[in-house]
């Protein structure tokens, strides 16, 4: 089954931001019981963007969610301390996002990283940049994967973010992702993958709409998971429609109650 | 780019077959000159409902048809007589609605189909019936493809139709069949494809949504053409959105120009 991942506790969110600094539960606790309630498998939980308060944030955030629902969490930070404080207080195995394979992050990640039990976000980004073609994020996908696997995380905990980039700047930016994905997936079988969705529509009209099909297209190229709003119903309804059409949902059960609960909508 | 093949034509269709039985070439004119507007690249004709009427009412819609838009015919006949009259009055060269594998239907084809100029739908069907699983797929269009070849109908202009299975049945029928086109593509390098998608939805809620993922899937494994109405907004707004996402659209143009026209909606 496809796995989504939450992306709406982030301070960078403006309503966020002031429940945050309001140490307003109420309204945390009510979101994530949403994204939980329409289908989201971990919550991403980010809380850098009130500068200088990202460790007391995250911990109280933690507490919070936590406290409201019993799912596990993406945690989302550049500080291996806040990292190793939230891995601490996790209840359930924790994804953590991110790694690349730039140099820095690498050195800040990789000792963080060592022999702990949870997943990670993998980017396909080293010290030259995002990936130029569709060779790169492969061949990026299995340093990552390699490097990882020496670290203690195994494969299947790997979750590959191939880097989504614009097609409007450059129309093969779309089948260079779908073409890296399809042979990742081949040649590291096991491998899990996830992205970002909205880069692909920048600078283009309707980008909600660009960016479902470009979901549905990704999961046909054996995408595992996403990073998008759970309550954004339409993009729900594209991703439990693509995983049923894929043979992912027994009896399309959960297509079916989806439709009673309203939830497939067009 | 991907081919729109208008299906609207049918005189199993009640309006059709009322504006046919009318000689209300008005209707008809107007019908086609929507689709031609909506995108559809060829227009499907098939007068097979009123029985004992077929040919004339063939012939009629010809004339008509042709004299409201300049597009490609898909001559939509079981009977050779029918199709061997239609051809000579098409005036651009017309796709052929469709051979099989079964040894009735190949013996009745063949010989209408021998050296002329026209493309034609295939569809994967042979006497023991519909197809298994993905191998046979792949089998029988690659028997569909040689036979036609032999016929004088280069692999360019031969229409594979996979023919598509519900998945409220078995789950695995949308692989079975997205599998097959990705395979058939890499072992059959230029060979076009088709489908129609009502299939995949029977006996499921929310068909049009149902149908609309599985398109975008198909075109993801790499389907060419499929048979549908143009004038379903959202699958012709499905169509150029996973077109332009898959590299077929330069610029994002016929995209940019389709939300301008009101086009593209969700």
């Amino acid at each position: 089954m496809f796995v989504v991942i939450g992306e709406r506790i982030n301070t960078s969110r403006s309503a966020v931001q002031e429940a945050v600094a309001n140490r307003d539960a109420g309204y945390v606790a009510e979101d994530v019981k949403q994204q939980a309630e329409a289908g989201a498998a971990y919550i991403d939980v980010n809380a850098g963007a009130r500068i200088g308060h990202e460790a007391e944030d995250m911990r109280w955030l933690l507490e919070v969610i936590q406290g409201a629902v019993d799912l596990p969490l993406t945690l989302d930070s550049p500080d291996p301390a806040v990292l190793e404080m939230a891995y601490e207080l996790a209840r359930r195995e924790p994804m953590i996002n991110s790694i690349s394979l730039e140099t820095e992050r690498w050195e800040q990640m990789a000792p963080f990283l060592e022999g702990k039990a949870c997943s990670v976000i993998a980017l396909c980004m080293d010290d030259t940049g995002l990936p130029a073609d569709s060779d790169e994020i492969v061949s990026r996908a299995k340093l990552l994967s390699a490097g990882l696997e020496e670290l203690g995380i195994p494969r299947e905990k790997t979750f590959i973010d191939p880097l989504v980039q614009p097609i409007s700047t450059d129309q093969t930016k779309g089948v260079m992702v779908l073409d890296a994905l399809a042979r990742m997936n081949r040649e590291l079988p096991g491998i899990k993958s996830t992205c970002g969705l909205s880069n692909i529509s920048y600078g283009l009209p309707k980008r909600k709409i660009i960016n479902r099909h470009f979901l549905t297209l990704m999961m046909g190229a054996g995408l595992t998971s996403a990073i998008i709003d759970p309550l954004d119903v339409q993009i729900m309804a594209s991703i439990r429609t693509s995983d049923m059409l894929l043979g992912n949902d027994e009896y399309c059960g959960d297509y079916l109650q989806a439709v009673r609960a309203g939830q497939i909508e067009g």
